[in-house]
């Protein structure tokens, strides 16, 4: 599914959330791991409870591929149920995975997760561009191909991402927006309805100034927007994302949804009920500020 | 281990070669496939095959991650028992999956990759690191306390490596070199007998000039060379690489050697023979130029 139908999934639901599905052990409630065979059926059993308590009013998941893959490859076949449960309940998935290779082994990367008889069936993929496009040409391929997206990094989230990305260029650009510049490009020919290209990208809710010079940049690209909530980010902070209807990103909230119960004081018995109560105020703190 | 010991085993054998193990299914031979039950048993018994050939003269090998993932969690079985039976045969094990990430995320796939516990056993893993400072150093926690290492993509081999990593700074250094700088900078208080940190670099063998440049700029620091063969670098491309001593780095060839049978019109049955001859054959190569 193309970015048409995440941004329609938005409108519906006035809601441009993406709940980040990053389970770890510290975050399951007691009862949910004494009840579990293993600590995989106890993830299965923590995601399956999330997406049942918050898909009708939040759009999409996004799994973070590293807290399956510590599993070993057990992990996998939760990434799998995950997936493929929050598909079944009609979200977007987007699985944030940070690959990023060339030619035949970019290609096999998106047999992995963009194709259609992948193993996991997500909608979307991040992709780390630092090889530059060749690496981002065969996941790109693969979405065309099989009605799906991509998100690329631009300028993340985090404290140290000016090192490389903020390094201003001999013509004058800084580095983020030469990846920007080369995702609008690449993009050009898979513009949707709302004008949104197959290639996303990520710029973080941390940098709203870098966020505003990449929307007014970059009219033809989706944002995934990492850094609201726990990394300090405010509704105001990611305001810039959206362009002037309100569309073009969805912004990402992880441990501060699935790990609300912690603030509760109920020992977990409410994990699903409070992360919905949490997705709840978010996308309240976001309609206020975009007066959806 | 520490690149100690893998410079070790690379002047025991006179052969600073990693063979890449990226299995795929046009790569395996008729019999194979025919007596396995699954592609995923005929992947297994493809890559113990080849390392049982080549266990003897080649110090190292590095599985893709993309090739084992393409086959959903299963596949994470086949690399699990690859990268065990390396392990078993005395090989330096590098796992190449180009992760990166931040935080408690990329403590996630350092605890997935390069803790003692991890379900794979591997001496070292490939990062991405675009995130800057801040994804790199949870793997090198990981390293110096495991008593592992990892390599950090600087300048990689492809066409368009340049247009990310060629860019010149405001401070008239290109992108590769900052991110050089960085590995080196970072890896200052692991240095082992040799001179090496933990953190290692990729630059690739089809830039040779970059190559020369990299080496004298990162004394500290050992590379991991793709791009020779199928990619058009020669011995003479890599030389550069390596120090006054010969030392710091190790040349990958994954298809030219896993394929090789196909070049010697037998069908496959001498799969693993027609490797051990390539991997004799790029010895001895590398040899002539590096004059061991």
């Amino acid at each position: 599914m193309n970015f048409d139908v995440l941004q329609r999934k938005i409108e519906d639901m006035g809601n441009p959330t993406v709940v980040g599905l990053d389970p770890t052990r510290a975050l399951i409630p007691d009862a949910l791991l004494d009840s579990a065979e293993t600590l995989a059926d106890a993830y299965i059993n923590y995601n399956r409870a999330l997406i049942n308590a918050i898909y009708d009013i939040v759009p999409a998941v996004k799994p973070q591929a590293a807290y399956y893959e510590a599993l070993g490859p057990v992990g996998m076949r939760v990434l799998q149920d995950t997936c493929a449960h929050a598909a079944s309940r009609g979200m977007y998935v987007i699985l944030d995975a940070k690959r990023g290779d060339i030619g035949s082994t970019a290609t096999a990367y998106a047999e992995a997760y963009l194709s259609n008889e992948a193993a996991y069936d997500v909608d979307s993929i991040t992709i780390n561009g630092y090889i530059g496009s060749d690496c981002i040409e065969p996941f790109y391929d693969a979405a065309k191909k099989n009605d799906k997206t991509l998100f690329v990094l631009a300028k993340t989230s985090n404290p140290s991402s000016g090192e490389l990305q903020d390094i201003t260029t001999s013509d004058r650009r800084r580095v983020y927006e030469v990846m920007g510049d080369l995702i609008e490009k690449l993009g050009a020919d898979s513009r949707g309805e709302y004008g949104f290209s197959r290639i996303g990208a990520v710029v973080g809710a941390t940098y709203p100034e870098e966020l505003r010079i990449m929307r007014e940049r970059l009219p033809h690209t989706f944002f995934l927007v990492p850094g609201y909530g726990a990394q300090g980010g405010g509704a105001a902070d990611v305001a810039g994302a959206f362009d002037k209807n309100g569309r073009g990103a969805i912004v990402n909230s992880s441990r501060a949804i699935i790990g609300a119960w912690k603030k509760t004081g109920k020992g977990g018995l409410d994990f699903a009920e409070a992360a919905r109560d949490e997705a709840l105020r978010m996308r309240q703190d976001l309609r206020n500020e975009l007066k959806y």
